[in-house]
Order: C-alpha cells, then sequence, then structure tokens
C-alpha cells in the first residue's frame, strides 16, 4: 500500500442510479512527531513523503532556525515495538552546535500572549518579533498575466489530488521568471507550506526573495506568518484571506493576493509590486492582459 | 467594525478590464485563549462569535468533559492593559467540583505516543481511550435523498460566507426529522466543529445520538474524532476524506460520508445507515430517489 494514496472499499451512489462497490483512493493521512534532540516538540497529521522538509520548515515557521547551516541531521526513530519496526512517524532533528532548542511552550502557542492582552495586534508583533527577514523592500515585480497562469500550473502539477480530492497544494514560484520552483501537497494546509519551506531551507534559499507562494485554499494568518518567517514577499491563494492576514500582510510589506482563480485576483496589500493592472487600459485597443493572453504583440 | 465581517480597501483585477479599487468584507479571525481554571490551555485562531460554546466543544474534543454539568462559568478575562480594556480574547472557564482540569501535554498532543510506535493504529487507540460514547450500536437510519438535501441547506445558511467567501461552516442536523439544528461558521473548520459540540453541550444533547454532523470540505482524523467525543453517529463532508479519517470511522463504527454535492456521495463506512441507496431500483419505473426528489408518491 502506498504511502500516499490508500486504498479502501467504498459504496458510491448518484440520485437515480444504483449504488455501486468499487475502490477508490485515499490520500493517506498519519501522525508525525517532531522530535528536537530527542525531545518532543509536536505532533502533526500529515501526508508521509518530504518528512525532512516538513520538520525542517516547521522549524522556520517556529522561529527555531532560518538557514541550512542551523540543521544537521534528521533521523527516523527506530520503532519500539518488536512487530511495528520503524513506523517512519517520529522524526528527531539535530540542531547544529550554538543554534538554542526551541522553547516547548512557544511553539505550541506562537502567538505568544502577556496577560490578558491577547490580540490580533499581539500575534502580528509576535511575529515580527520571531522573524529573522523583512520583505517590506524586496523589490519582487510581476506581471498579472503570469500571476494568473499560477493555479493552472498548480493543479496541473498535483498529482495525488487527481487521484483522492484530498489534498491541499502549496508552491513555490519564482516572480522573476514566472517558473514553478517546488510544489508539495498534504492533507494539512501548513504541512504543504512547511514543506516548501523547508525545501527552500535545505537549498539555503532562505530568505526566497522575489518568489511567490501560492496556496490552494485560503489565506489564514497562520499561512501568512509562515511566508514571512520564511522571507517570501507575496502570498497567492486561490480563496479567501482572513483579515488578520490581510492586516499582517499590510504591516509587514507582503503582497497578498486572493481570489486568484480564472482571469481575476483581489489584491489586498502592495499592489505596487503587480505590473499591467489594466490601469492604462485603453478601451479602443483592449488592455494589455488580453493582447498577452492572446498571444498577439 | 463587526466582529464577524471586517472592512478592507482591495484592487481588484480582472483581465481585460481596469483593475478598481473598492471595500471587500473580510472573514475576521482573531486568537483565543482558552484557559481552564485561570491556566492556559490553548491558543487557536478564530472567528470571533460563540466562544463559549467553542471552549466548551473544544474541551468535549479533547475528553476533559462530556455532559453540561461538568461545565460552570466562562467569563472573558478582563483586559491587563488599560488602553484595551477586554479584548474579548480570553476566556477562563471553570469546571464543576470533581472534574478533573486538563492535563496541559495532553491537550496539545491528543495523539498520545509511547516511545516510537507512533502511527495511525495508535492515533485511532487514543481516541478509544478518551471517548465516554460509542456510536456503534446508534440506531440512526437516514433516507440517501434526505443526506442529499443537506449540503444545500448549509450553504443557504451560511449568511457570512457569502459576504467574505472565508468561512468553514459545520452543521448538526437531526437524522429522524432532517432538520437542522445549529449550524456556525468559522475560519478554522475544527473551530466550527467545536462550536457545533458546544451547542450541544450547553444543551445536554451529548451524545448526539442519530444526528448527522455536516462538513463544508473535507473530513480528516481530526474531524472525525470529535464527532466520536460528542458521541455523533454520522459525518457528512462535502470534499475527501482522509484515509486515517475513514479507518478510524470504520473501527468505531461511525458512518462516514465524503464528496456529499450535488446528487451524489461516497459512503466510507456503515453505510447500512442509509436508506434507498438504489439497491432495488427498477429501471422501468425509475429508482426510489429519483421519484422522492419529484415529489411523487
Amino acid at each position: 500500500m502506498s504511502r500516499i494514496a490508500a486504498r479502501r472499499r467504498v459504496t458510491r451512489l448518484t440520485a437515480g442510479t444504483r449504488s455501486t462497490q468499487r475502490v477508490d483512493f485515499l490520500a493517506v493521512e498519519e501522525p508525525l512527531e517532531i522530535r528536537v534532540l530527542g525531545k518532543s516538540l509536536a505532533v502533526t497529521m500529515r501526508s508521509p513523503g518530504y518528512d525532512v522538509e516538513l520538520a525542517a520548515g516547521f522549524l522556520v515557521s517556529e522561529g527555531v532556525i532560518h538557514a541550512a547551516e542551523h540543521f544537521t541531521t534528521a533521523r527516523y526513530c527506530a520503532g519500539a515495538t518488536a512487530d511495528e519496526g520503524n513506523t517512519y512517524n517520529v522524526l528527531d532533528i539535530t540542531l547544529a552546535p550554538g543554534v538554542a532548542p526551541p522553547d516547548p511552550s512557544l511553539a505550541r502557542n506562537f502567538t505568544t500572549t502577556s496577560a490578558c492582552g491577547l490580540c490580533g495586534k499581539a500575534s502580528i508583533e509576535a511575529v515580527h518579533t520571531q522573524t529573522q527577514f523583512t520583505v517590506e523592500d524586496d523589490p519582487l515585480s510581476i506581471d498579472a498575466s503570469t500571476l494568473i497562469s499560477f493555479p493552472d500550473t498548480l493543479r496541473a502539477e498535483q498529482a495525488i489530488f487527481e487521484r483522492t480530492g484530498g489534498l491541499h497544494a502549496a508552491a513555490l514560484f519564482d516572480g522573476a521568471t514566472g517558473e514553478m520552483l517546488v510544489l508539495r501537497e498534504d492533507v494539512g494546509r501548513h504541512n504543504a507550506v512547511d514543506k516548501v519551506v523547508g525545501w527552500a531551507l535545505m537549498r539555503d534559499l532562505l530568505p526566497a526573495r522575489s518568489c511567490v507562494l501560492m496556496v490552494s485554499g485560503r489565506a489564514s494568518f497562520e499561512l501568512t506568518q509562515k511566508a514571512l518567517m520564511a522571507g517570501i514577499p507575496m502570498l497567492s491563494a486561490v480563496s479567501a484571506p482572513s483579515s488578520l492576514a490581510a492586516d499582517l500582510a499590510e504591516e509587514a510589506g507582503l503582497t497578498l493576493v486572493g481570489f486568484l482563480r480564472g482571469d481575476s485576483m483581489v489584491i489586498y496589500s502592495r499592489p505596487d509590486r503587480i505590473t499591467n493592472l489594466g490601469e492604462d487600459a485603453d478601451p479602443e485597443q483592449g488592455p494589455a492582459l488580453v493582447r498577452e493572453k492572446a498571444g498577439q504583440p
């Protein structure tokens, strides 16, 4: 049985037809325990695969590491039970000498709070306290038509989604060329983003300057925070952002795009990074974006 | 400004038209810290509103309480900062005498693990250890056509989604009458489910026998666990379940339905609770489901 998609016998019913028994593929979900120096830090329910990237990206999101050199080894913990052997669900990370191990309480409640002052503003401030990178001055400039092509690229590459319908996707695009650098799928969208960030960390690409993080679903505060922790200046989502995601993006100078689907988008912050927005469109000629899509000069 | 939907100035672009500035409504996301007897248990990013239900449902999901009488008071913690006053983002719960307060480590890592034996099976066993209710023998019986009507009811009642596009929904339906008992929306789908479960707890309706929990997105292990902790015998989802959700449902005797949209569905476990599946459909007459939908005898 695959570790990514699992077969299960199901009953399928469409009104007006007989119900049928068949075998379907389901997205595999399994727990992963992330340990640092043997100490349990978190358990996340994830799609198996790219676990080292997931753990690395998680540690970036939590502000523990931000460069490849901070991370020395990752080792699956061998099974404690004689019959099961290694479940490949416990990963122990060794940090480089001098890198402070995470505070377990911090990792679980990133949104640190003092007394009863917990509010969105405090959550935003906590991100600023944690991050090593700033995206405000990132020179990313991307054509609107390039951005509009990202969801199709994402979907075309989502191999497991096609079989199971059960996965979120996150991808990193090079803003200058429009090329997709990496795509990861996971039952949890925060995991998909952590895997992408971990991929970039391990290639020493952080901060991921002039890159765009594209996600298949909504843009929450958490995903915006992850983009910022990785130094990514733009987050685009197929669906809606939350108010706090938009506020964090605005405050940090990150370009946040939502409802990026079909031939349209909504820009919540820093629209100056997106070119050919159509402001100069000439109704007689037809606007720039349409001409480009049709391959005309 | 509303606590549920917030206005933000955005730039909207559709290919072939000029970009426009306008005001959009975004789903509000704010942190909520749940405390028990003054001690911080968890911080969740949620849509404000129904916070007491959210906290109560969270405590049911974590196995801390399972009856209205276990829960005595809920109090917003007054602001520690002079200028901000009460943020309404910190809720302190008092448990009834004799109810054991939660183990903080348990609350954060429900999927308890012994050494390296962490696996899906262990996660499933952890649910069985925690739950007070069994759903295996629940006599719920529901007509397929009733079930097919649930997504439309859900969407029709999703008031905030219509404005913001940014919310997940969860609803509890009475399986006998098909009536929707409660619907809650939230930026986090686990929160939407916790709010529904908390609603039921506070009315002393747990275990929610013969009820159906309907969710707008996918069915993860976590949501299936929440249904079981509340004694709900059926979970139906608009999108796909994960393998571990299906395994937990199968093992616990919960009916799990996915891809419930349009006029079809896929049943992953215990299909015996769904009637008029069409097995006896007579091609000459047209199947039962079609006739019922058309209002014919």
